[in-house]
This record gives structure tokens, C-alpha cells and sequence, in this order.
């Protein structure tokens, strides 16, 4: 599979590298190959950015996320670059532990704030793991609405292994995204590596495929199919979805009917069924 | 199998077949098969009745739901019903687009209130899918308490290919009632077909039968077991799990340690240790 | 395996036999053989008591629990016991049955506050559950981080038989611990009994060993390695965890930025750090 | 003020008076003047029905409630009624404390449901107070939007000294409507009478008038204005303070952005601004 | 007004004085007059325990809380004292912030465990501030169900000023108990004096005393009345009103019913009215 | 009272007036006074951002908003560049009402986002109305933390006679941050104009000065009192007490030892116990 060329709308990004294999989709690389895509603080702001972009973008209806190279996913947090900025520079706030704490306390919303922005991105995102895949790589992937994995794929919530409990959101969403919370506690207690079968049987991810394009290819098959259909319909799915498993059944209910009063009023129910009748693939209006 | 003869007290319901098999039991059959079983208005208005009766009815302890016919569990909405009655057929309010939204959220609303009334009874119900189960077929399977399925369903989260986020239900349901989102993401999303393998894979049914006559045969079976126990018990169980699934923890035990307060006092308790005791099969008053 | 001599700070429990196999861990058994390991009232009070210290004691940095004996972890309610104390001796506050359900709330609240405390303890609590695990079982069982299970393990969620709906813990946590509803739904409203394998496919358990000392072995070993990583990472990923099942996605995320707004400021993530770089076991602070 | 004639619509019900005063407003009136307004099970039925059916009507667009007759605006539940009806009457569900309270709970929950029916109307309701207005009347009022009240007003949550504690509504949302604590619990607890300008000092109230006639006076001038304005406006005001007062600031936020997405379509903003622009009354279609 | 003996089951503690001035009624004065009831650790466990004992003894059915002496209510939290216990005295878990940390946190909540009995207590509270009333004598008074002052109060939220934020309780239940959260910011964040009659015009007191005898005069009357009424309606409208003022009306209806369900069936309601028809005081069971 | 300069810190605004009447206070002025400091969107975009800046200035402790000339506070929104700006401008993303809905939401939450920086600020903000306060004045005023009023103000929430329900946070908060329920839908129903005074009885404001010069100088004294205090203390009540006014008690409890377990180990509290016990001023650490 040879990678499109990069999405002119998306030049501007150093980590980021955004390409669209078929229209209606982006395709983003994690891409900072050399460090097997860790993450320094320049690069967590640039993944907030495009997601903030994509989002809004007209252009795109579902998005694949996958790590540059061979080599990993991401291996999670540069530590080397991270004891260069924010708190673990000395730079926060100074003198005593209260004030310490404001510091470090700015620099994790900032830091989940990006990396949430995967989340609040209104078009669907694939991600696919592959390779090294630890620590951010999970709090990452739990932003996802679809997990692919390959079967190399090497994954950890490790970072009970460099002294802290994870705090880019893989604590606050994981016990809601997988079934089993005596697997999650054992992966996030123990920081053991797990396997993508084991992924998979948890439901952790939904499918595992021979290799990273494999995975890749898998994911832009489903990203394109998802592409195809009316905007207004998948957007409302992933909308109404993430409300569904934060809310009540009954908050629920009445928010979707809320939604959905002003989402049938769209063309696209009509031009949906017309579709389904005349066999005939059915285009939308952009959103 | 045979099928028992309809109960007299349901006898006024067209697209609802209701019988009873043995003691305690209901058995609701969706019966529509020349149209798949497939829900127009005047149908889903007496679904809702239909589970208001039976949570009331004593003589009923657990309920069975299943489609008549081989085809379908249902094929979900009648379109063209559908276009016929409510906002769809233009009757939703008038002028401008807040005053048709007024209409939709009345019609949602309504149509909700219906499918829910099943998740609202007070008994337990055991839903068998079988064939084609599209669409609406997982909104009203979402309100079961427990999902049985046949190995040939059919099942899709069809919404998306008409163009619309699914309301009924699932989207506020499935995320509560299977472990995996990453696979509900997936089959929503992409408005896939499962099968019932994946199904029971994942956890949305918790047994799969060779056909629907076994599939059938086994919700009775458990249905009737179901139905010999403390229906004090059995339906305070059903209230405190819906209870447990929407709420905190500690709220949660706070509710249970009122609920049981007065539960406790019943006969059922003595009843049973001294069935358990003597090995006989305890009776238990109405309720 | 032999068993290790019991712990000084541990010796005035009569139910509770605490060892430590190794520094940092202890053993927990519920020491009631000749009775199944069945509670009556002493043996539940002493069980909030033992956790309470256990939580409090810096030498303690994981928990493993089992039963006594090779018949049951436990098989339960002592229900000869439970005839004599509280409200079913008749000591339920008296007259009418609002008098009477006070008492019955008092009691059922004593008795799930003593099971909470292994959900409350700050260490991780391993759980492993072998031959007769009945009712009360599962109620502890859901008050675990981690569940193993003996391949023997007779596992169910026994209270609809008795004619009560389980009321110390289990209906409120079950649904948030396992990711099928329909299984949970099953099990609860039929009291069948089911098997380790199955308990391991819909994730209540997330491993099975082939008897009760492999499974306690491999219980005592997941435990030593967590009892060596850093204390703040490990307790406080405990917290976040908890906080993230029961708390929206954003509340657990600003929770966790408070949180570690100071767990950050410990010596342990510059300790770990070092041992990770130097590939030498690192030590860490009592906590 | 010479009451106008009843409206035909309404001319069903028994015990509920209906008028229209003017254009686009409602009066209902309380009417069995003869038992103080007391409520029988039929009056309260009643009482649901009439709400559900002006929240539907699109002639409707401000509701007065009031006593027929000088001495009450309700005396309360018709305690002689309520000894021939539902549980009191021994038609609880009969053996045991269990089953009683299943009788007892559909009891309660059925008349909540009617009462909380003038909550759920869709128009704004103002409650005028006068005279006799103890127990069930405080339910009431807590229901509508605005409360006001006759000089000569006698309240008292009379509940506790008929020794039970008001399960309509009145401890559910006073809390929540009235902002001291320390005043709601005392009334209360107490079940002390107290007068219009206690009410008014504690916000119970927004106004008092010299008397029953100018009360209603003023409240039918304030719907009045009401109903001139934008239907879309009006409705929507109050559905979003009914969901601030019961969600986050958080969640009502998106709640509000989510609705007026669509009202903002409607014809009413450009209509308004023209009147407010030429200084002439502006008119709305019908909602 | 003369002062009666202590109660003989409350002799036990150092700094609770209780009395019962009447049947039913318990009067607990704070009584370290010579530190101006200010509190030690020692002082506010006994508090925690006093209110576990009053909640529990059937002979109490209200409670009145007030100061011993003239010069105060509490002037809060004995400073003094404080450096020599917990965390403030160096015994805060040691080295690192992260470990000083857990010891401050099981300071604080111990603290807040104990002055939340008083709000846990089955039985109302009435609180009669008078004198100096500083700091934790406002995280008390939040506690109350009525809150009373004497003309002489002198109310601060105090903390601010010495550097810290109010953890007791204050800042978590004072903008739910009055109305104004404007005029809340403005006490707590500048931690000026208020006195009874800027209490009582925002509705944190409920009535101003002339001075302190007089207010506790008017608490033991309003005690009085209320223990002359069923306990199961006024210990059920307590619960109740809590719970109203902390979840959702919808949820507050529906605990609302499961708790008269039973609270129904007491004697009380039958003898409550027998007492309003024959005009004779009714006696009640204990509860 | 002569304006200060304005700040360097603050030069690059256009709409913004930011002064520092003294040390560790900053004074915004609303300044478009020939439009009556109506709103443009250029206007609310500079308002969130001065707020995000004055939230991280450790140079601030305290702000006071106000609006620049004797004429408004505000006049609200500008509805003559709205016409030109967003989706009113027909830039409301196209074709249907769907698409057009998406326009509004996103046009409303960036609306709603800058308003609500003003909340966000760490920092205590006080917000002195005066004069024409119509509308969008009232939904900023509801985000400040304490509000005062000039004698003169003329308060409405205007937006139903505009055709709309107020959609920038007024329906959201006005329920949260006032006792009287029925004076807020008044208010909000009506459109009527309110003046100070009534302001003050229902705790809108906490206080009603003769002029705006008046109340401007009160709001800075308070401003100075606040800023002289702890700002770990003063940052830690507003952000504790909006957390509590958001969540559970029991929530908030365990917040607030979370918070304070960190806070406590500020130099702030031996140095403000110092000053008391010294009678000097005492100093602290910038945050």
C-alpha cells in the first residue's frame, strides 16, 4: 500500500502527517518515526490542533489513526523531552507542594485536553495499533471509537512501571470501554504487556489483522464504507453513542429525541431511502 | 412445538400473539409475519400495552418474546407505513423547522415510551431473536432483561443506511449492556450485519440455539424456572440490576438496603429455606 | 506451598487468618472451614475490621484472599447463624412493618458496609474463588480488584433460591464489573450455578488455574510483583480507577489532574525512573 | 371579574373547570368546592388528564390554576375518599408487608405521575394560592413555574400530622424550588401553618395580593403577557430552567446549544425583531 | 430556664453534655466552655459518636444543639491543640508531599466523618447558634436540619484567614442550603462577620432569638412539637428532604415511593388520624 | 474616582479595559460604551480571552467587571452585527435544517465557551451591574462569583422578547444561584424589567450601592480585602465551592480532602496563623 500524498489543508503540522487515500477520509500518522513516535509536549499540541481541525472539516467524514514506521504505535511519553518541559523542569509554580501541585495540575488538563480533543472530534475515528504500543498509546486509543490492532502489536498501561498512575485518561475511560474489570485493573495494576488476541478477547479492540497494513487497509476499507454513508446519520451515532455511555437511560432517551427532532429534517432520510429502493449509492450534502 | 392456544386475556391485541406454555409464563410472539413482523404505528402503540398488562397481571412471572413466523424476529420499522403516519407524512407541526421538531420529539417520544415499557416491566423477559432482526429488533432487544438468539439471525444496527442516528434505544442502550465499545462503535457505525455467533461473542446474547423452535424452547425452559422461584425475589432482582446498571455504587446499596427492607418481610423467604430444607418445590403467593 | 505462620498484628482475628508469604503482601483466608467458610454475624464484622487494618498498614502494599480448606471459599450466608442474629430472630425493632424495616435496614446496612471495605482498602485486593462459591461469595467476589478462579469453582449467585434478592453488594456491582448484561441478568434471576471457564469468557474472572493452590500461587505472584512497584502509582491507580466506573469521563479526568497534582510531587517517579535506566529494582517510601 | 364559560374542549371533566379568559390562555380551576377542593383518586386522575391535554393544545399558551369557591384553593387529599380507595381501602396486594408495598407503590407512583403531569405541561402554569391550601396543595404548587398567592392564604405541608411523610412531590422538589434549608425543613417537620408573606419573604411565592379575585387577576394578566410572546421562546425557557435546575451547568449548557439549534429556525426571532423594530405586536404561529 | 441532669447513657462523654428536658428530646450542649467549645481531636470524635448514639436510641426523637456557656457556640477548631495532633504535628506519613498528602487525607475525612453524623442522625437537629460561632461552628450549623440564632451571633466562615479553605463541610453544603450563592461567595471568600439577622434574611437561620436562653427556649419548644408527632413520618420526611436536596425529582419520586411503600404500613398513619378526628393527642410506638 | 492606567499586560485589547486599582487586583471594563458595551462577536472572543489570561496572571488575586460609561453594564448582544456574523448571516452551514443546526450549535458553544471563561477564572470575580444590564448582562453576571448593583440598574432577561430562550447560560445557572424558583421563571418568562432592589431580595445581588461610582468603589474594597488573603486559601473556596454547588455532598467531601490534601502543604497557613497571632499583615507566595 504506497502512502497518498499529504493533505494540502494539513501542511502546517511537524509530528502530524495527514494524507486522504480516498475522498471523505483522512488518514492520520503519528510521525516521529525516529522516537518510535514518543511524544513531546510540541507534539501533543499539534495532535489537539488536527483533531480540532478535522473535525471541522467539511472534507472528512471518518478519520484512521496509525503510528509512522514500522516500529511502534507510540512508545508513549518522551521521557527525555519531558523532564525538559512543564513541571518535571522545574518549571512549576515554584516554592511549595500547593503551588507545585497548581502547576502540575495545569500541565495534566493541558495535556488531556489534547489528547481528549480525539474524542470530541464529531467524525469517527479507527484507530489502529501496531508494534510498540504503550502507556499514551493506550490513553490514546481509549479516544477511539473503533480499536484495530495487528498482530505484532505490543501493548502496556505502563505506567505504573515509571512511578504514576496514568492520568491522560486511560483510568477514567477504560473501566467504561471494556467489559471485564478485573482484566482492566490486572493491565493497569501489573503494567504487564498484552497481546492483540488478548485485546481482542476482552473486547478491547474489535479485530486483529496479519500485520500493521493489514490493519491499515482494514481500517480504511471500514473508514470508507462509514464515508459513504449520510453524515448527518454517523455523526448522530457517534454523538448520541458517547452520550449513551456517560448518561442515564432515561437522560438518554430524551436527549435523542431532542437530536434526532432537528437531524430528520435533513435530506439525507430521503435520499438514504431512496437509495436502499433504486440500488443506486446515495450522495449527501457535506457536514 | 406446539403452540398453546392465546390467553383470553389478551385476545384484544392484532399484531400481538400472546399465549401462555405453562404456569406463570407468557409467551409474546410479534405477529406481522406476512410483513416481517415489520412495526407500523398502531403496532408499537400496542406493544406498550401489551407490557403494561403483563407487569401488572399476577399471573404472569416471566414473559418469552419471539416473532411469529420463520422469517423475522422483525425487519424493524414499516417505511411505508412509516410515510403514512406521523411527522413522516408530513403531519408534524406545520411552518418552520422548530415547529416540525416539536412534532418529531412528540412522535420519538411516543414511540420510546412504547419499546420501553418492555424494559419497564416488572417481570422478567427473555427475548429469542431468530432471522432477520434489523433495526427496531435491537432497540426492543436492548430492553430484555436476557437475549437468546438462533444461529441463522440476521442482526444490523440498520439505522445508518436510511440515514438516520438509531432513537429508540440502542444508541442510549447498547453501551450499557455489552462490554466491548469498541464493537458497538463498529456494528453502529457501520450498519454491518452480525451474526449470532459475534453476538454471543461479545455479550449481547448469552446463548445461541441450533434454530428458533430450540431457541424457543430453551427461553421457556428457563422462563419456567425463572417462574417457579419468589417472584418477590425474581422481580426485586429485576429492579435492583436496572438499578445497579444506571446508578452509583453506593447509591445503589442504599436503594437495595430500603428495597430489601420490606422485600425481607415477605413469606417468601421462610417459604423457600424450608423448600430448600424438606426438597420440596416451595409455592409462593401472587404478586 | 506451605503456608506461612499467621501475622503478630493480625492474631486477634477468630475468623480471618492473615499471613505474609511475602514482604509487603498478605494473605487473607476466611477461616471458617469446618462450616464451609459460612458467615455469621462475628465473621462479617471481623471482615470489615481486617480490611479497615489492612488498608491503614504500610507494610501491606497487595492483598491476596481465599478460603480455608480445600471445600469451599465460602459457601455463603451461615443461615443457621443468620436465624439467631438481627431482624430474622425477631430482634427487627418490632411492631408494625415499618418498625420492623428499619430494623431490617440497619441490618442489611452493617452487613454490606463490612463487605465494602475490601472495595475501600487502598491496596489492590486479589480475590481468588475455588470450589463452593455461593451467594456472599459473589458479593466479595465483586468487591475485589482482581477475580481468579479454580478450575473446580462452583460458582452462583444463590439468593433468588432462598426467596431474596442479593442485597450486600452484588446487583449494585455485578453490572458495572461484567460487560453482558444478558449473562448477568441470566445468572442472577435463575441461581444456576456456572463454571470457572465461564466466569473467564464473560470476563468476571480474568484467569483460571487447574486447582486451588495454582490459582492461589499465581494469585500470590501477581500480587508480589505489584507489591514492588512504587506505592503511589499503584494505590492511586486503584482510586482512579474505582472513581473512573462510577464517575462521567469528565469528572474522572479533573479528578485525576487533582490527584496527581501531588502523587507527582512523590520521590517514587524520579526512583522508578532510575530504576528503569540503571535495570535495578528500585526501593520506595512506605505509604 | 366575571368567570368566562368553560371551553368546549374541556368540557369532559368533572372536577377541573376550564375557561378561557382570554386568547391563547387557560384557566383551570379546582372545582369541588363543596369538599374544600379536596382530592378523591377520580379528581386526581383527572387532574393528569387535563395537563396532558392542555400541553398538547396549540390554543395554549399560559395556564392559571386556581380554587373554585372563596374557602380553599385545596383542602388536600379527601381523607374519607382515600379510605375507600386503592390501599387504604385494603386493596393492597393483600398477604404480606411485600406484596402490600407493591399495592402501595403503584399507589403512589400513579398519583405522583398525575400531579407531576402539570410539571411535564409544555406551557408556562402559574398557581395562584388562596385561602385553605395545605398538604396535596403544596404538591401542587410546587409543579408550576410561578406561584402566587392571596393574602388571606393558610399553607401548611400538612403531611406529618396525619403521620406520613408527603410522598406527592412536596419533599422532592421544595428543596429545590425554595433556597433556605432551614425554613423548608422546619415547615416541614413541623407541619405549622404559615401565611402568604412568610411564603413571599422565603421565595416560596413570587407575589401577594390583597385578595383571591386580585391574585387571579394578576395571574391571568401575567399569562396574558406570556402568551403574547414567542411561543418557541416561552417553551423553550422553561423546558431549559426545568433541565438547569436538575443537571450540571455543564450538561445544560450542551442541552441549550443542542435545542436552540433548532428553535432558532423558527419564524418567531425575525417576527419579534420586527416588532421590536416597528414597535408593533408581533404574531406567532401556533406550537 | 434551669438546666436538667444529664442523661445517664450519655455520661461517658467529656465534651458532650446531653440532657432531656423532656420525653423524646435530647439537649446536647458543647461543653468546653473554658476554650469556648472550640474542638480538639478528642472533642470531635465524641461528637461523631454522640449523634451515632442519639440516631440509634429510640427515646430520642429530636435533638437540640447548642454551647455551653455565654461566650460561645464554637469558635472553632482549637488551634492550639491542632498543632499537637495529626498531620499539622509532623505525624503526617512523612517524607515526600505525596505521602503527607495521604496523611492529611485521612485526617480530613475522619474529621468530616464525624461532624456528619449530626447530618447522618435519623432524628431532626435543631442548631441554635448564639455568641462566637467561627469557622467549624458553620460547618456544624450546615449539618442541622433548623438552624436557629441568637440576636448576639457573630458568624464567620473563618478558614480563609488562616490560609486555608473550609474541608469540614461548609464549602460543600452551604451553597445547597441557601439561596444566594452570591451572597455564599461573599462570606466564604472574604471571611468577614455576618450577623443573625443578615443570617436570617438570606435564610441560613431560619428565626433570631433575643438572646441565647431565649433561642434555646424556642429550639426545645420546636423540638417538643415535633417528637409529639409520628416518628416514622418525621424520621421518613428527614430522609426524604436529604435526599431530595441531593439527587434528580425523578429519582427523589421514585425513592420517595419505595420508602412509604413500607413507611405506609406503620400503625402511625391510623393513629395519626384517630388523633385528628377525636382531638386527643396520639401516642406513637418508638422508633 | 480617577481611572487607573490600563495594564501593559492587557494593551492588545480592543474591546477590554483591563486597570490595576491596586496590587493584586485587576478592574476589566466592558468598553464599547458608544454601543452600550453591546456584544459582537469580536467582542465575546476578546472577553473569553482576557479571562483565560487574568485566570493564569499571578499578579492577580481579584478581578472587578464593570462596563465603561454611566449609560449600560450592557446592553447585551449587538443585533446588528449579529445579522452580519454566524449563522444569522445565512453562514449557518447550508442547505437544511440539519446543516443549519449544526451551524447554531457551533456558533452557540463558542458563544457560551467565552461567557463561561469568566466562570473558569481561578481567580474570585466580582461584577458590579449598573444601569441598562439587559440579556447576555445577565447570563455574564450569573458566571461571576459575587454581583452587585448600582441603585440605577435596569435588569432584564430579555431574550423571549427577542424571540429565543436565552441560550448563553442564564437558564442553566439562574436556577443554581437563586433560592426563589418562581422569581426566576418570572423573570425569565416575562422579559419584565427588575430593578436592584428586588435584585437583592431574592439574592441576585448581595448588595445595592447609591451609583455606580458607588458600587464600583465597594466592589474594589472587597476585591482588596480578598487579594490580601491567601490565594491558595481564596482559590481553593471558589473552586470548592463551585464544585459543591455542582455535585453531591458526599462527592464534595471527598473533593474537597483530595483538594486540601495538597493545599495544606502551602506555607500559606503558618504564615496567615502568624499574622494573627502577630497582628501583622501577613504576606504570601504568588499562584
Amino acid at each position: 500500500m504506497s502512502t497518498p500524498p499529504p493533505l494540502p489543508a494539513y501542511l502546517t503540522y511537524q509530528f502530524m502527517h495527514v494524507t486522504s487515500p480516498c475522498p471523505y477520509l483522512a488518514h492520520l500518522q503519528l510521525n516521529r518515526p525516529e522516537k518510535l513516535n514518543a511524544f513531546s509536549r510540541p507534539m501533543w499540541l499539534e495532535f489537539g490542533r488536527v483533531f480540532r481541525q478535522l473535525s471541522l472539516d467539511e472534507d472528512v467524514r471518518a478519520v484512521v489513526v496509525s503510528g509512522a514506521g514500522g516500529r511502534a504505535f507510540t512508545a508513549g511519553l518522551d521521557v527525555v523531552s519531558a523532564r525538559e518541559e512543564g513541571p518535571m523542569s522545574g518549571d512549576d509554580g515554584g516554592g511549595d507542594p500547593a503551588r507545585r501541585a497548581k502547576g502540575w495540575r495545569g500541565h495534566i488538563e493541558e495535556f488531556q485536553g489534547c489528547i481528549s480533543e480525539m474524542e470530541r472530534c464529531e467524525k469517527p475515528v479507527i484507530c489502529v495499533l501496531h508494534a510498540i504500543s504503550l502507556g499514551l498509546a493506550i490513553d490514546i486509543a481509549c479516544c477511539a471509537d473503533i480499536r484495530l490492532a495487528a498482530q505484532n502489536t505490543r501493548f502496556a498501561v505502563k505506567e505504573v512501571d515509571i512511578g504514576l498512575a496514568a492520568d491522560i485518561g486511560t483510568l477514567a475511560r477504560l473501566p467504561k470501554i471494556v467489559g471485564s474489570t478485573s482484566w482492566v485493573k490486572d493491565v493497569c495494576l501489573s503494567a504487564r504487556d498484552f497481546t492483540a488476541q488478548e485485546a481482542l478477547q476482552v473486547g478491547f479492540v474489535s479485530a486483529v489483522h496479519d500485520d500493521k497494513d493489514k490493519a491499515v487497509e482494514a481500517a480504511l476499507e471500514m473508514a470508507t464504507r462509514i464515508a459513504e454513508k449520510s453524515p448527518v446519520a454517523v455523526q448522530g451515532t457517534k454523538e448520541l453513542l458517547n452520550y449513551g455511555r456517560e448518561n442515564s437511560t432515561a437522560a438518554s432517551l430524551r436527549y435523542t429525541s431532542v437530536w434526532n427532532s432537528v437531524a430528520l429534517q435533513a435530506g439525507d432520510m430521503p435520499a438514504a431511502m431512496m437509495g436502499v429502493f433504486s440500488k443506486k449509492k446515495p450522495t449527501f450534502e457535506k457536514l
